[in-house]
């Protein structure tokens, strides 16, 4: 590939020489150049000056018809800018300014008589570009063989990655050079119910990296609708990343009808690390709320019954009488129950007396409904009816209990990934939930995907995942979706989802457990597309106290645990463990129960991928903010608090692990200090190795 | 293969030998011996004495697992009589027998721990067999690899043939002997929207045969639920057919889960063809009626907006400024009509006022909806809404209208095979019809299955068809599916599936003309299963008139047409050609008007596999009886009237091909006279090339 010359110009805006253009971001921080090269569509992306994407091919491969990547002629560019201001229904901040100027190349293949369009929108912290198929000329119906987008990185750079996989992104981050990645990627992946790599250098989005100069770059996709998810694969000689889209149940990657778009490609740059995790760019460019309605939509923080089963290896099922189940046979009230599955009357009455007395919003019920006996493994079809309880969830009474005591429970849609029974049951069960106020659901994606040969991140899917959450919309229900697609925005036009798994949660602190730097990778990785429900909580960890046989173990100190919950913005936020373990460290509890889960504003203080995170968000229509900070091993910073209101004096709460706390071997050694502070004060962290600090500010003197 | 031993008692029940056990049919007439031969379960069956069925091996292949074709024992056998008469909904008679012997043999396979059964049901008219897994021993989930059924052919005898196909069953038959299948099928076939032919030996059931000793076989399945279709693939070395079951889209045959059983293997015989048309062996082996309320289901006369179509080259599609469609972009109020498609207000008037006039149940109307511009051929997913009209289909109206004229309004559902969406939208569309006062629906399933990979006639289809079929019975609404598996019976259990396409029907006279034996063969073969939504009632051959560039004919005489209402049984018939044409030949058309399409008895007088077809029916009751006489090929016979009431004079008149009358030459030439007439009286028939003759008989003295 040519390098194609550039005519520079002092305009921010696009610009237009024979085939070549350019479009700057508003500051000029971020230039993005677009050329046709000998009918080969071009892109490079240069921060400050810098090319952080060299000259990277641009195009699809389409199925029985000529390719979408060459002969390619530029009728002409439309540029414009934008500048608005927006208000998320929740989010880290209350008002989001979306600022970028526009670039749209029309390009037509005469060989064929088709046309496409390339559009970039170039922010001050990156870009954002994507395939537009007007319906003129002859592109109508078309079938992606793949598609061919570039990313090439200038150079062997670092990356913080995890395996290109179609079924599931429960893996913990790489951090490699890009040419460690085929090596490292070898070395196997641990299993799953469900998974399918693709290439020893396939690679998942949002992909972080940085340059050995100290630029930060992002790579991901934003608005994933009707198209199937992208992963990235790289030319280790040459360090070119090239879209990866994932397959139908027949190879073929993407079912097309003009007019319509790609995905937005998105790529954040910085050279502060803690720019990419300010970043809103992903939300930007995903379309405005479609609902005239929000009301409904308000963050939630719950407890639940989850982690007995995850954590201390209690059954979802009901009996274990029952080696099979075929729904429509089997009548529950003539079995046996095991006697200690924890969805029952009187543990789920205790759960809910709990979240009462410590204000939560929410109690969680996993196996509460029958055909938990046989339910994953076996590709079943009819595997759940998400309408039936088992006979000792007294659903009425339990909804009645919780609402007598102002807590709602959540529902939970384990779909065991059967995807025809759920959609057929989908109706009925959100009138369910309706009839028993049920505002909230998790649901689940366990096992591979029904209809066989679909994958979890393919455009059926991928449409399936919408489906469930706009008709959700129509019962005013809130979508918490585990094992879905990775999240690339729509919360903004679909607001309703507050919630995805999409990553390794805590659970696997019980299966094998996390890194010390796990949570320090996600914010940059996995929450650029919208919040996780990452259930942190977790004070117990030691879990052999439950389950002899245990061996794993919760790799973070309690500190680390609370500082999650600022860290890791979510709307919802669960209290994961067990009320026996809270009722044991009450006085660590409280900045749980005090901690916001909707923010006016929020301050990235402290950020290296995979190393440390630090953050502050202050309340909504509150004046209280809270302070997360978190390490993957032991470290020490000062921070000013410059971030705090200067006419407030606040109460600081401090949560800081114990100087002799270790996320191994004493975990759970915290002090709790507080200190009247103000916006002059300096606050020392000391974070012990897997640990982390938490604070709470509370005005106290204006 | 061995031939196994076997001791012959006296019972006619089943008796065991060592592992050689044997059943035989109420009469004796005919046998099935079982036997398991070093560890592989072999069948045979015998007609009279005379093995029809040589010894056959019997078992399945397992994806993942040890097969289930050999290492078996003989664990035990259980056997028992069974007679009952049973009343359908509908049908060809008021009360039908169920009279078998039945064995089942145990069968364990040591080496796995696991146990499978074959059971058979033996009928004076043939045999059952079917595979059971209880859920016993290590049995649990398994997928299928292919069923590996034998049917071992006595020789090579004469088939009447399809070729095999996951997709579409709309083929002429073929008449070969078993060895000439190969190069006959080889030929190629002809083009379907969607098709999916798996051997050069591959056929379809029902498959009739006939040994050159004249005993008529026919290979059939009854009771295909939660299992693929059946196939049959020809060694035709050795002649001997092996079941082929239709793969899912991962090329697998069968998800099932114990227990359950296979849908029966049906083996009807007799040495006088019309026995095979006789046969209720198939419905029979379904299960009972599963609705408590049938009061709702009710055998329909219709006409439709349909042949205008079809027949006509006139477009379903509302407008021509459409060259795509995305239903939920485009507002039809603002595009142009073109002026000629059917669906629109006052054309449908104008059916509804000729089916009032003229005594018909319904008026089926297709088109009505929004998104026929772009329907087929592009494995659409959003294809259709079913709920949205044309602006100039006013669904009120027009049902308003038909309702004060005693008429309803038929539902038309072309899905385009998009079962994702039909399936989401299905509540909906069944609730649309309840609003509006629609009990029926033919439904559509033209062009490749969404999801992508999987076959009309796969087990995730089948699964389908009955869904659509179980919800529309919550809505007391009948079902009429076209392009769907091939019936097995299971109207019989379902009695709202009042009609099936499943074969070449009608509309293939304006595509490129049916063979004058056509219809002498589906009766044998297609209607085995259930009955055929055939459409006849074409009057005006020669389409020519409608649209000059049209070169396709239809090839029948007028009285054929007449005689089909008869011959094809079904309780929903349409007289499918358009008004003014029939009110050309008010006189035939009378015979439309007069014929019932439920009855009391049935009698075959005459019949030979694609040659004649001579059948008489008693009203449901009436005291009428109509006949109906087809004949490929030019035929005079006399019959006897003897299955007429002795007790009653009728008054029978005769629609009868005039003496130079050819379907081809002078279709439209037929004669009508009335004589009267009691049991005792001849009849007379001298058909046409590809003619017919229709009589009524109406009691006129007592």
């Amino acid at each position: 590939m040519k390098k194609h010359a550039l005519l520079l110009l002092s305009s921010s805006l696009a610009v237009a020489t024979a085939s070549a253009v350019e479009v700057s971001s508003p500051s000029g921080t971020v230039r993005a150049d677009f050329n046709v090269e000998n009918g080969v569509p071009v892109y490079s992306v240069s921060y400050k000056g810098e090319k952080v994407v060299l000259p990277s091919r641009m195009g699809l491969r389409l199925v029985g018809a000529d390719d979408l990547t060459d002969g390619f002629e530029l009728l002409g560019t439309d540029t414009s800018a934008f500048d608005e201001t927006w208000q998320p229904v929740w989010g880290e901040s209350s008002h989001i300014r979306n600022h970028y100027n526009e670039l749209t190349a029309r390009l037509s293949q005469p060989a064929t008589g088709r046309r496409m369009d390339v559009k970039f929108r170039v922010y001050d912290d990156g870009v954002g570009f994507r395939y537009e198929f007007p319906q003129e000329g002859r592109l109508n119906y078309f079938v992606i063989e793949d598609e061919r987008t570039e990313f090439a990185m200038p150079g062997d750079i670092t990356a913080w990655w995890i395996t290109g996989d179609y079924d599931t992104q429960e893996y913990e981050y790489n951090q490699s050079r890009l040419s460690e990645i085929r090596a490292i990627n070898s070395n196997g992946v641990e299993g799953n119910l469900s998974q399918t790599q693709f290439s020893p250098t396939g690679v998942q989005t949002s992909l972080q990296l940085k340059t050995d100069e100290g630029i930060y770059l992002n790579i991901h996709e934003a608005a994933l609708v009707d198209y199937s998810c992208l992963h990235l694969e790289l030319d280790d000689k040459n360090f070119v990343f090239t879209s990866w889209l994932t397959p139908d149940a027949q190879g073929n990657k993407g079912h097309l009808q003009t007019p319509c778009t790609s995905p937005w490609r998105t790529l954040i740059m910085s050279d502060d690390a803690r720019d990419i995790l300010a970043s809103n760019l992903v939300l930007n460019l995903n379309e405005p709320c479609r609902y005239d309605d929000t009301s409904w939509i308000k963050p939630v923080k719950y407890i639940g019954v989850w982690w007995e089963m995850i954590g201390h290896d209690k059954p979802w099922a009901y009996t274990y009488d029952l080696p099979s189940v075929k729904l429509d046979r089997v009548d529950y009230s003539n079995l046996k129950p095991n006697g200690v599955h924890p969805a029952n009357n009187d543990n789920v009455k205790r759960y809910i007396d709990f979240a009462a007395a410590h204000g939560f919003d929410q109690v969680l019920v996993e196996g509460w409904n029958i055909g938990w006996e046989d339910w994953s493994g076996n590709k079943k079809d009819y595997v759940f009816d998400f309408q039936t309880p088992y006979p000792d969830f007294d659903i009425a009474m339990l909804n009645d209990y919780a609402h007598s005591k102002g807590v709602r429970l959540m529902m939970h849609h384990e779909t065991s990934s059967s995807v025809r029974n759920y959609e057929r049951h989908m109706e009925a069960a959100y009138r369910l939930m309706d009839k028993y106020g049920y505002n909230s659901v998790k649901s689940g994606y366990v096992g591979d995907i029904l209809p066989r040969g679909e994958h979890h991140y393919g455009q059926w899917m991928c449409n399936h995942y919408l489906y469930a959450l706009t008709e959700a919309a129509k019962h005013k229900i809130m979508v918490n979706a585990h094992e879905a697609v990775h999240p690339t925005g729509l919360c903004r036009t679909y607001p309703n989802l507050i919630g995805n798994e999409s990553a390794r949660g805590t659970e696997y602190e019980s299966f094998v457990g996390n890194s010390t730097s796990h949570t320090c990778i996600l914010p940059f990785t996995r929450l650029q597309g919208g919040p996780m429900d990452y259930t942190p909580g977790i004070f117990e960890n030691d879990l052999s106290k439950f389950n002899p046989a245990k061996t794993s173990h919760v790799n973070t100190t309690i500190c680390r645990q609370l500082a999650l919950y600022v860290t890791m913005y979510s709307p919802l936020q669960m209290a994961a463990d067990v009320p026996e373990v809270y009722e044991r460290f009450m006085d660590a509890f409280q900045f749980i129960k005090d901690v916001a889960v909707d923010w006016d504003k929020s301050v990235y203080l402290e950020a290296e991928p995979a190393a440390y995170i630090t953050a502050a968000r202050k309340a909504k229509g509150s004046d209280e903010w809270y302070l997360g900070a978190i390490s993957a091993d032991a470290r020490k910073s000062k921070l000013k608090l410059d971030f705090l209101d200067p006419t407030i004096t606040y109460e600081a709460t401090i949560y800081a692990d114990a100087p002799d706390a270790h996320y191994l071997t004493n975990p759970q050694a915290y002090k709790i200090s507080k200190k009247k502070v103000t916006s002059k004060s300096d606050l020392s962290l000391n974070i012990a190795p897997g640990g982390g600090c938490a604070v709470s500010f509370k005005p106290v003197v204006r």
